[in-house]
């Protein structure tokens, strides 16, 4: 297996974007990309893309071809273009298969980029859609949408650990602060902890505010061999671990639902791969798509300890600046969640800090960072481990 | 780069399935290709699933981590599970990515599965839902859907060739006939020209015999290093090559519509790959979803000169025992078109066909067989070549 380099990375803007459409937005994301590694577009010799559903949201399934299509490389460069899918893992899955491709020799030059445009149907229907993420059969029939399944999560873990409001309101306090530096972010504003506990309650004991909103937005990266990298960039950003795994996809048959066991099994698979531990780490994009979920992360990724992880959010310890930065992007909860963009975006993130390229919210001589990704309630869990040296 | 060998398939029945759910029929695949193998279970290392729409079919995303679930492969295995989405050729990407897997060194024991249930919802639901694999902007909203684009197809191939109505009839009756010989499919009615030509008129010139239908149906193969799929199997039928291309999404923008270029661009790439050309192939199975899709292919892949494939099915030179075998199975046309699984179970027809497993239906001698799954109009193709012989 050869070893693999990010050489360019671009964000669209994260936001509601009601004057743009799907396609215009994943092909800025793309072309953006592609400009930031000095690569020339027909280079490409394959492309990944992750959505978690274009068919619920704007009704186009067939996503691979429409962006190789629209970013101009499907009619006379008949450019390969995959959709993966796994809910809100869809974009770190995508960036795995793009991996694997250069790895394996199939492919030299690779994009992997994320989209979803979820604005376009009502909140009802968005939230409809996210509900496909879970068990349709034992779950969403029951009316059961992911606010309800993360708030019995953080129930469970206030009633082992003693976890409280006011920690989980830490998380979201630190997120919309890091946020408040991104360009990108959908939320700028930065918030206190009363902000949050005042905040209307959408599933007990999470409050609106300990919620990732509903959001468009695309991200893209552009791979290549590591021993090529040099040629296109001054500042390649080596992958150093890839690790994916899967757990039930109904929160009811889990061993534990304060652990998510596929972020855990990614996790030490990553590690492993990597031959690091998490002292290893500058920095770590996880997955809150809801406060407790980052709690969880830090956690399930041996950041914190068991039941932890609340007081160390409290403490200041994964604030930049802190024991190990967690979020600086705004994460989830301030710079948005774009389901099938979140995993791409973590990997943008990482990268324009490993380059020092982070603006306000450099994570001072940042060496290794990493990504953790998350499908539904934790059913999928893909992880990434990326550096300056390779 | 390592060489690659399928050890087990398993095709479930195609039909109309009210009985059975999405899980029932893909679990029944995943474990039949499990058992046809030999391999133990928990020897996976990871799975690609190939399906056009849960969402939309049966409001199920999340695809991958179900399957793996519901094969019991996640609770404590955590085998990781990827979702591969190009609307009708989803199935034969899913088999590309799980085929690129083992080539590289990543994973060793791979399962490749493609399903989907579509008559769960109304047949104007399907119609529907199968209508966002083409460009919704541009064909979708104008109410374009998948017969009426193919009938511009048809009608343009008849107007520059002088291919005809009889011509296109007799690629159904060929399918009918080789797919009263399977026992998985859907129709196993044998027709006769006649009988195309009386029946309904879809989108002129297209009967309702000239169409694939909807189908319920699920397809499963297993994947081992070449080196070491002795130890499963006496019979393993190897993967000598894999090859992709896109196209743009909407007909219009096409060079000339009655050549799909990603066909043939995916077919060159085949054929470069194994170090082949067209006389070395004793069967194809090709996507056709319309009886002018069997037609365009067989040119596209190069087994007619442009413009003769009418007349070569007319003569029976695509019938088995003619110059090439195509669609032994039935093809989509009667062996039915679950869209996600399409692909995958190509794959399986070519494999029992190598094997010498096929009855009734068995290309004698077979050495090497190809497969031809297209997505949408043409947007993606993906073509493999299989053969007895490493």
């Amino acid at each position: 297996m050869r070893d693999v380099a990010i050489i360019g990375v671009k964000n669209t803007k994260f936001g509601e974007m009601w004057e743009r459409s799907f396609r215009d937005i994943v092909v800025e994301a793309g072309v953006g990309a592609i400009e930031d590694s000095g690569v020339s577009g027909d280079r490409l010799d394959g492309m990944y893309v992750g959505n978690m559903s274009g068919g619920q949201f704007v009704e186009q399934e067939h996503i691979g071809a429409l962006i190789a299509d629209y970013s101009g490389l499907a009619l006379d460069l008949h450019v390969p273009s995959t959709r993966v899918e796994a809910a809100c893992a869809s974009g770190g899955l995508a960036f795995r298969q793009a991996v694997m491709a250069v790895a394996s020799g199939h492919e030299d030059i690779v994009m992997a980029a994320g989209v979803e445009k979820m604005t376009d149907v009502s909140s009802t229907g968005a939230s409809s859609a996210l509900a496909a993420a879970a068990d349709r059969e034992w779950e969403g029939i029951m009316g059961a949408t992911f606010p309800g399944l993360y708030a019995m999560v953080a129930r469970m873990h206030m009633h082992q650990y003693g976890t409280t409001s006011e920690q989980m309101a830490a998380v979201a306090v630190k997120n919309h602060k890091n946020g408040s530096m991104n360009p990108i972010a959908q939320y700028k504003n930065p918030i206190t902890v009363d902000s949050v506990l005042n905040s209307i309650m959408v599933a007990d004991p999470l409050h609106i505010f300990d919620c990732s909103p509903i959001t468009d937005g695309a991200a893209a990266v552009v791979l290549a061999p590591a021993d090529v990298a040099h040629e296109y960039t001054d500042t390649p950003i080596y992958i150093k671990a890839t690790a994916q795994a899967s757990d039930t996809i109904a929160l009811h048959d889990r061993r534990d639902i304060t652990t998510l066991d596929a972020s855990v099994s990614a996790g030490k698979r990553a590690f492993e791969m990597a031959k690091m531990t998490p002292a290893d780490i500058d920095l770590v994009e996880v997955h809150d798509c809801f406060t407790i979920a980052e709690i969880c992360a830090i956690e399930d990724l041996g950041f914190a300890k068991k039941g932890e992880g609340g007081t160390m959010t409290e403490e200041g310890e994964t604030a930049i600046g802190g024991k190990i930065a967690v979020n600086t992007s705004g994460g989830l909860k301030s710079c948005g969640h774009p389901v099938g963009a979140t995993g791409i975006k973590q990997v943008v993130e990482v990268t324009q800090q490993l380059r020092g390229e982070a603006g306000g919210r450099q994570v001072d001589g940042a060496e290794v960072g990493m990504t953790h990704n998350v499908g539904g309630s934790g059913a999928t869990a893909v992880v990434h481990i990326l550096a300056r040296e390779r």
